[in-house]
């Protein structure tokens, strides 16, 4: 996915495959262990000062390192300058299609955010050259913003809530999108005219999720967790030992579509009977709760927060329909999550979209059902009244996204970031080669 | 686990765990390229030649590693000594307590099988105690018959249908053997009197079952894929990418417990309602296919196989009950697979136990069911159906077991196998040090 780029004469394969390796070893070791000087770059790393010294010289050209100031503690010798990670001109943007929103989130890589916007649109009642065509629109907006704040973009990320082929940027079936075989990374690429340095990474929505709350989220540094789109569709993100459980062909974490009520007959969106998401997802709430303002494709677009916030409304008057409902979506949710906790036994349950603003009302179901079913002990409300304190280390809890309806987005930007430590030869040394004018002639010919 | 052995010296830590690191990886190239020279060793494994003549002189003391011949293959310089595993003399052993057997299998290194036994036996209405006494019987009675057909035991692993701490060889639960925190590692390290170097490895029976499949069934291979134990409990052994899918506090893969069918109201072993196993174990097809035969603790003990033979009889006279019962459980089956694969998404569903001899009666509901409810596409008989053959790499499929009862015992003796290629030092260099009198003195105490 990378390009030969201006900073770098060309080198043999294997020498610039070394190169790289290098490049990454000395730029994520200034990341873990924070600002340190070429002579201790040299002693972490094994290289030696001269490699070392020709590897920052890159780095910095291609703007990723800079010199913060000079050490002088006493030692023999003459002070050392100081290396640290140059966060603030390159960046990365998430982009993100939905049902009913496309949103953007860019940061630095200092994790400065430069843009967050969300924009309300039926992608459900739109064709998929339209779809793409909004969220070029966005992103081509998204990329002057960036520039405007002297960011480069060296990589983007996009969230899309389906099957996807990680592998070649494709989406392979996105059934509330209606999206079959979408090139998504290739379509992108073209009608913004990125420069071939520039990777676009493609994810379903729940994957990406998952992997920001382990990175950004109130449950960082949870290596074990299964994330949850509580949204039209209803999404996993399953991580095992911080690894996206993607199974053998690219299906794992489809749990909005467990059968956990085959006898019922209710049609899901995918076309079969009893799935997960026919008892949580947010089509199922609206329908129950709020049978005077059907959700279907072709009704008038709102904003899936509107209709939460009016759902909570309902629920806060004691309206006995709204709370009838919550009360039965959080017992599915404690079911379907127990089944989750017995296949995979998380260390958390992350529930995002809009879960997170309802949740209060769906808690005390919830956990109970989960504590009712699951083999591993329940923490949260259930575990303090049932759990001795000595278990904690063995729950399992369910908790709500500080992250809310932009844990998708933060997580594209998020695979980015970490697709430049791991190849800083994806950011270009040339500095003057950004042209952000090519944006958004290429974005008003896509739409 | 390993302690000080009779054909090393006392080194240092450090000096030991790089003298044993490199006996591993001299041993492991034999295992993987196959029989070669000390000089061959040397260049593959970037040690020098002193150094490997060493390792292979310590491993042959150890009985690991022999001389099978000489190359001279018209090469300068004198002929080449030709070295191989010696998997003759050195074994290990695989042991397994379940509702209603003990089992052993042991295999020299090379995967002769010396020992193949399984004892029918009511585990469900014994305690503990009398549980392990019988196996520390059936352990003595194995080691016995391993050390006449001259090949000493280095490892054992033992498989339980529950719960197990694997890092310290404690069973925590084992619901239908009625067992809570036995230290099963331990206690029969004690019985047999073990040399403290020959490791006791616990793991749940699925996972080592799984384990076994991808090692030497018809899975061989299969990195990707869910074996399903089908007797009284059903468990799950869930293999990731060749790793075994343990969760974050040891929960994982308790496929047997899923809720799916909560609203049921029937009662589990575990004491949960509506779990898989009150759908698809053997105590439900017993108790649905022969309510004249109840299967429950304190019955006369028959042996699993038994019944089965009595409803496979059934099932080809054409009796209507059993055929409604079998048609029932492939129905649930193919339910709570498609659930495994929706979250998973293996390569294969390997059955276990029971299913395996009924299988005919139950594949056609199975994979209905799980073709209907699966993201995934779905091999077998309705793959053939409905698959394109460009489809067949994207297939899950349900298989039934050609290990049948022994997967679990077989996994058991291969981890083992496993330890000893991972640490050769577990083989006691002193060949004289095997007393084989001191496990049967002891194990009579026990039982």
């Amino acid at each position: 996915m990378t390009s030969q780029s201006a900073a770098t004469p060309a080198l043999p394969a294997d020498q610039a495959t070394v190169r790289r390796s290098n490049l990454a070893l000395v730029l994520g070791r200034l990341r873990e262990a924070g600002p340190r000087s070429r002579a201790d770059l040299a002693t972490e790393t094994k290289l030696n000062k001269a490699t070392v010294s020709s590897l920052v010289a890159e780095l910095t050209t291609r703007g990723l390192v800079r010199e913060t100031g000079i050490r002088s503690d006493g030692a023999v010798g003459r002070p050392a300058r100081i290396l640290a990670v140059d966060g603030a001109t390159v960046g990365t943007l998430g982009l993100e299609a939905n049902a009913d929103y496309v949103a953007a989130h860019g940061t630095d890589l200092a994790g400065r955010v430069l843009v967050n916007r969300r924009d309300s649109v039926d992608l459900m009642g739109a064709s998929a050259d339209q779809a793409l065509g909004r969220l070029t629109s966005l992103a081509a907006d998204s990329l002057d913003a960036m520039a405007a704040a002297g960011a480069r973009v060296a990589g983007i990320g996009v969230a899309i809530p389906g099957l996807v082929d990680a592998a070649d940027g494709t989406v392979l079936f996105a059934p509330n999108l209606g999206w079959r075989n979408v090139p998504v990374a290739a379509r992108l690429a073209s009608a913004l005219r990125l420069d071939p340095a520039i990777g676009v990474l493609v994810d379903n929505d729940a994957n990406l999720s998952a992997l920001a709350e382990y990175r950004l989220g109130s449950e960082a540094g949870t290596a074990d967790l299964v994330y949850l789109t509580g949204e039209v569709g209803v999404g996993g993100g399953v991580l095992v030992d911080g690894r996206l459980l993607r199974g053998s062909a690219g299906f794992g974490g489809e749990v909005g579509h467990m059968a956990v009520d085959p006898a019922s007959g209710v049609l899901c969106g995918c076309g079969r009977i009893g799935c997960w998401e026919t008892k949580v997802g947010l089509a199922a709430l609206v329908r129950q709760a709020m049978p005077d303002s059907p959700y279907r494709i072709g009704a008038p677009v709102r904003d899936p927060e509107d209709r939460v916030a009016e759902i909570l409304e309902r629920a806060r008057a004691g309206d006995p329909r709204t709370l009838n409902t919550l009360e039965e979506i959080g017992r599915w949710l404690g079911i379907g999550a127990s089944i989750l906790v017995n296949i995979v036994n998380p260390k958390a349950i992350v529930l995002g979209g809009y879960f997170v603003p309802l949740w209060l009302y769906l808690v005390d179901a919830a956990e109970r059902e989960l504590a009712r079913h699951a083999i591993a002990p329940v923490g949260g409300a259930a575990g303090y009244l049932n759990g001795a304190a000595g278990e904690a280390a063995r729950q399992v809890r369910m908790v709500p996204s500080a992250l809310g309806f932009t844990a998708a987005v933060r997580g594209g930007a998020a695979v980015a970031i970490d697709a430049v430590f791991a190849d800083p030869t994806r950011v270009d040394g040339d500095r003057s080669r950004v042209d952000t004018s090519a944006h958004h002639q290429e974005s008003e010919v896509a739409v």
